[in-house]
This record gives C-alpha cells, structure tokens and sequence, in this order.
C-alpha cells in the first residue's frame, strides 16, 4: 500500500465509514464492517445499480436467489472443478501461497507460460522466503478450490456438502425455466441481483479491494444469439454512463479486452474494466459474453429444458447471456479513491449527490437557535430527498469541514436574520458557494442545482 | 400443512414471487428463491423497515458487517456452546429428529421438563416409527450447534474453522466502540441492520417460515439501564404501528411473554409476536432486553472498552440493550397468508402501495393505442411513484384480473376517447372504483388515494 491509501483507510475508520471487523479480538484476515455512514453509501450505491441497470432498462427485472445451492449446480457450472487457484504450502512454516503471485513476486517467469512441474522446480530450487533463506522447502503444487464448503444437517438423508455462492449468477441461470413459465417475458430480458458471495482466496488483500466475503451487483441479460455482439457493445456503453454518473471520468479507467487463453471456463469474450488505483492499475468491473454455456450445461444435465420459445420462429432456442458482474466493495473503494479530496483548508467526499449519506446538514449559528434547526429538520424531511441530519455545537466552520468530509451536500446556516426575514443560507459543498434563499424555495433551489 | 398453503405456495410460484431452489436437480432441503416480483417485494420491505426503524426515529443510524467473523465472537457470545439442538438419530437409516419435536409428536411429555437421560430413555422404549415399527433403534441424545462451519485458508496460519453468523446483532455489539469513537452519538441510539444469517435448521419447514439461510432485519437500541423499561415499552409499540402499516389488523397478532426458564442464553425479557398463520399460531418476531450480556461479555473477554462515557453523569456506562429482530421470510410468508385474498370473480394481493412491486399498470384497450401507452409511461415515470409497467394485450378483463392478483395498485386503461379529450380511466385495485380524470391529474389523485 502507500501513503494515500493508508490516510483514506485511516480516514474511512475515523469517520465511520469502513472498520476493521472483529477488531477487538485481533481482526480475521482482510475482513471489514461498514459503519452507519459507509453502510449508507452502500445502499444508495445498490439502489442505483438497481435504478440504472433494472428500472431504466426496457425489459429488466430483479432476482434474489439463495446463496447455498444444491452442489449438483455447482458441479455443473464447473466450479467445483475449475475454480481453482495453485497453491503451494512453506513446509518451514505450513504458511500457504499461491504460486503465481509467489512467481511473480520473486522470479522473472510468467507461471501461466509454464507446466505445472516446471513451476513446481523452480520454485522448489529457486524461491527463498527471507526468514529461512536457503532453508526454506517447499510442498509440491496443488489445487485448491475457493468454494467454502459447509456441513448441511443430513435430515433428508442425502445431502451433506454443500457450498457458499462464489457467483450470484448462477442462481439465475438454473432459474431460467421458473422465470419463462411464471413471467412470460419477451426475449431479450435482463435479470439483476445483488447478493453475497465467498471465494477463499488465499490472499485477500489491498483493503477493501479483495475479501472473502463480499457483494455483488450482477445482470444476466437473455438475448438471440445474432444480437449478442450489438448488445455486449450496447451494455459496455451502458456501464460507461454508470460509471461517469458515479464521479468517475472516461480516462480514469480502461478496457481490458482478456485474451482467449486467460478467460474463465464459461467465457466466449470478456472485458475487464480497469482502474488506476492509487496502489496501482487494477480490474474494477468486468463484462463477459457467456454464450449459452451455462444454461446448455445445466440442461444437458437436468434434463430440464431451459430454452426460450421463439414464436417468431417458431423454435426453441438457448438464449446467449451478456453478463455485467460487479463487485460492490471494489468499486467503493474506487469511489473513495477517485472522490476523497485534500484541499489546503479542507478534506472533501465529493460524492455524487445519490450517494452522499446525509444530502443535508442543518447547522444552527448557535445553540439558542437549535429548536429552528429542529423546526427546519422537520420540515425538510417532507421534501423526501434523503436523509437530513441537524448538526448543532461546535463553531460553523468546525462544522462545514466535517461535514465536507463526509460528503454532505448541502448546508444550511440558521442564523439570527432567519427569525424575522424566514431565509437560511445554502452553501454547496464542492464549490463552497453561499446563496441566502427564503425557506420555502429550498427545495426548487436544490431540485434545480441537482438537475431532478 | 393444509388446502389454503397449498394455494399460496402455487400462486407464489406460477405468478414469479418464489419458487423452490435448485428445482431442476431435485430441490435442497427447502430452500426458496425469490422470482422478480418476490425479490421488489423484498426490497420494498427491507427499506420500509429502515424507514421506519432508523430513518424515521431520532438517533438511529445503519449499519453493515460482515457474515463472517472472528470465531472469538461466537465463543464469548455464547454460541459455539449454547446456540445448540437436542438431536437423536435413529439407527435404522441415520435420519436425524430433533428430540423435543418427536416426544411432542409421539408422546404427552414436555421436553424441557425432562432431564436428557429420561427423555432419551422415553424415546427409545416408547417412540416407534411407522416404517421400522418394533424393529426401531435410536441413538443417545446429542448437542447439535446450529451454526455452519466452514475452513479458511490458513494464510495467517493462525485461524481455521470459522462460523456463518447465526445472528446480525453480534456484528453490531463488537463494533460498539468503534462506532462510539467515530460517529460521537449520544445515548441512547439505535443501530440497525439488514443481511443474511445462516442455522442449521434440523427440520426446516412450512415453505419459508423457517429455512437455513434467511435474512435478518434487527434494530440494537442502546439505552440507560434506568430507562430500558421504558425503552422496551417504546418499541413495542412502534413494532405494532409497523404491523399495522404492513396491512395487519390488531388482532391478527397476540404478544407472548417468553417464561423465564425459556428465554435465550442472552435476555432479561423476551417478547414474540404470533401470528395466525394459516398452518397454525406461530411466532413472527420478537423484541428482547438483552440487558448488558453481550457488551459485558466481549469487554470481560476482549479487555477493550465497549462501554459509553457518559458527561452527565461523568462516569463509564455499559449501556442495555433492547433488540428487535424480524426475519424478512418470515414476516413475508404472514404478509402474502393475510393479502392474498381469493374472491369469487378474481384474486387479490391487497398489498399496501408501498409494498406492491407495480404501482400501476397501463393498459391500452387496443394495440392501436399502444403507442399512447408507451408515451404515458415515460411521461408516469417521471413522477417517481415506483415501477409501473404497460400491460398490452389480451382482454381488458384479464388484465385486470393479473394485476389484482400480483398486487399492481392502481390501472390505467387508454381507451379512443383518450386521443381527443386527454383523459384515461383510472382504477383502484381492492375497491375496483373507476374514475375519469386528465392525464395531468394523475398525479395529484394517486397522491391523495394513498396520502403521500
């Protein structure tokens, strides 16, 4: 890491946005918990994914299926074989590393390029750890699946292993036919969700960047075969004007189109959208042509038909799948990356409006004007813009930084003047711009400076 | 379960509200998933109880950790020793029984009131299963933990086995000082939290009331000792206005005050709500006074401060702590068991506005008009009430009777006439009243229909 990122770290903890989870028993490796403020970014961000990718699409709609699954779905989907890192074990230590990153860290050679037994000898001949120097050994390489497994209680008799969601997505795909039967949809459709998933990987890390546990915003998009490239190019537009709505600018990130020989087992074409991080350039989001992979797989072996019938054609057809999967804690750290700002005078979260936790602070001059702010609170929580917070003691400009450094939007001073002539002044936050307005055009003057 | 469960397991599925998981590989131990209209309803419940819970009271605020935590938490909390079922196996196939339901399905005696060496000596000699009869052999009676454990990588070498949460509280109570240092909150305040748990359910059962993996919506009130009665109190009457609000009547629910030597490991006075449901009176939700438990506990253990320095009094409190915990399934399964309402000529999801998925459905008489109908949706859009959808196609009738039974709150047909004078017929779902009004009062009457 570096300095930057360890003030927004140090930032994101003090402010109540991103803790270190299970702190007071020592932490559990890269895990973290959202404070009241982060939590809140967190929904509003989900909303928006929700409202830009769902609701504003034409023929879009929401899922939520559950995170274990019988692991025949699993076995099918080829995770259970396939989603492997290689790892190789420090006998000194019994300390576990994945030989590629362990390759790239200490040698020259690119693991990908070699066989397995050649990776196996050179790390084995060539890789000292700095504690044991030219004792240190090494285990044989080997494969090790990043599902979490967990005991299911064996009341039916027949299942016992199970397994924690590395995807949402495939809750959807084995869905296919509930969905046609019940929804009776048009191809092309979308289908969204938003939802946890565990992947054991051997080294989380660089905050919240990579976890073991984490959310994820994904859209399945169901579409004819002949239209799949127009609608890949039409969803990777799509993410742009997310992204850019997000306070991101086009050169911030970079298309990544991923060569044939590294994409994942289910992917025909795949393209990684990529940040510069301030720990370096890194994958933010990706979009994966699926083909009809999945959903041919899980038919041929259920036996379950899980195709469209056109009527236009009159046939039955395997829908190809345009899939948009994003991670929810990566981009927020991008988010905090790109948006958190340090001024002379001040620190600023220049969150877009939608995603500031508090769109609104109330600031009274001074204490004997606090029932106004209470008065305004009231009156302002009706305009339904979000959520509003009074904020009282403290000198105001004590006041404005923080509340800069939160994020909020909006603040509005009540003063002595407000008693008799029923104005506030409204200052912005980015550009620190004070206008005194009549309490009743609050709303139009923040409707129109926020383009609603 | 009986005819009218049946029912509205069958209508959940065929209408895209939840279908049965992993359906295509024959299912796992009940588990559901939500279909699109399922998965609107969630939402719109889950940001109703933030809303109401946090949004709407005066020093709550969210929060969001992780599923996954150090296993310290759930030694000290209690879990890993407590959090446990009596279980029996019986030798003839390794079925597992839960051993307090067998003795109430097969015998007069009360479980609890046993000791566990005479309750499984009443077993073995008395309980005969139909298929083994006399031939029937079980097991001693055993401690079953509800909690799903999993392995970690060990690339700290130090923790390995950790648990799925059992509960959302724990990740709220751990974090108690860090929330305290960051947000400067004064007492009492609340900390609410929505996300998945996960138990080891022996007998899952009656569609999703109570399934392994559910979701959680709890609200931790941290308050004076002195004041907690009252507290408590406060919140019991919120949760019944929360009800009230979801379209349940008074006395849809009764309140049971859990008997001392029945209460959780963790509470000083525990509250269920039950409810009618079709299958039987059974809990829906319930508040708690956990006291200081929790708090005291991790402190005593962690010998971190988790404690709130209070100025009035200059001194270190350990606040109490008054819960409210409703799981979101279960909570839907008694919401879709009062509205789903079967009358003679159609069936109805009496849905209150703002749970329904769809807020209105247009409906162009004709496919002439459905270009009119296209117009008036983008223009209803903009009013931002929630999704609405047009609904071309078939008679008039029947869609009727579709959006009846999905909830759909109000419907907009476009007749011929439209195109001249401007005006639609608008139709409220549960009283069927039609009206003829502008298109540009659509807006005011919805508004003053559901008195926003």
């Amino acid at each position: 890491m570096n300095k930057k990122m360890d003030d927004l770290i140090a930032f994101l903890k003090n402010r109540g946005f991103v803790y270190p989870s299970s702190s007071i028993y020592g932490g559990l490796a890269n895990t973290w918990d959202f404070g009241p403020l982060g939590a809140m970014i967190k929904i509003n961000l989900k909303n928006y994914f929700n409202h830009f990718f769902i609701d504003e699409q034409e023929n879009n709609y929401y899922f939520d299926s559950s995170i274990i699954l019988n692991p025949k779905v699993w076995e099918v989907s080829g995770h259970l074989k396939k989603f492997n890192d290689y790892i190789i074990t420090c006998l000194n230590d019994n300390k576990i590393y994945r030989a590629d990153e362990l390759m790239e860290e200490y040698t020259d050679y690119i693991f990908e390029d070699l066989t397995l037994l050649e990776a196996e000898k050179i790390i084995q001949e060539q890789i000292k750890l700095k504690k044991y120097q030219d004792k240190t050994r090494w285990s044989k390489i080997s494969n090790f699946n990043l599902m979490f497994k967990t005991n299911y209680s064996k009341t039916d008799n027949k299942i016992n292993d199970v397994y924690f969601r590395p995807e949402t997505a495939q809750g959807i795909f084995i869905n296919f036919k509930n969905i046609c039967d019940s929804m009776n949809l048009k191809l092309p459709f979308g289908i969204g969700q938003i939802g946890k998933s565990f992947r054991n990987e051997i080294t989380p890390k660089n905050f919240i960047f990579r976890t073991k546990e984490f959310e994820q915003m994904e859209l399945e998009y169901f579409t004819y075969q002949k239209q799949a490239t127009k609608d890949f190019e039409k969803y990777l537009k799509l993410i742009d004007v997310f992204l850019l709505n997000l306070g991101f600018k086009n050169d911030d990130f970079s298309k990544n189109n991923i060569a044939k020989n590294k994409l994942a087992h289910y992917s025909k074409k795949t393209i990684d959208y990529e940040y510069n991080f301030s720990f370096g350039k890194k994958e933010l989001l990706g979009i994966a042509n699926r083909g009809n992979f999945d959903l041919e797989k899980h038919q041929q072996i259920s036996k379950e038909r899980l195709q469209y019938f056109d009527t236009k054609e009159n046939k039955w057809i395997t829908p190809n799948i345009i899939e948009v999967s994003i991670g929810i804690e990566r981009l927020l750290l991008a988010i905090f990356d790109n948006l958190y700002v340090k001024e002379e005078e001040r620190n600023i979260l220049k969150l877009p409006f939608f995603l500031a936790p508090y769109k609104i602070a109330i600031c009274p001059l001074t204490d004997k004007l606090n029932q106004e702010g209470e008065k305004l609170l009231k009156e302002l929580k009706k305009i339904n813009l979000g959520p509003i917070i009074l904020q009282t003691g403290g000198t105001i400009g004590k006041r404005y930084r923080k509340h800069d450094e939160i994020g909020t939007f909006f603040i509005i001073t009540i003063d002595f003047e407000t008693l008799k002539d029923n104005k506030i002044t409204i200052r912005e936050r980015d550009t620190k711009k004070q206008e005194r307005i009549e309490i009743s055009k609050i709303k139009d003057y923040i409707k129109t400076k926020i383009n609603l």
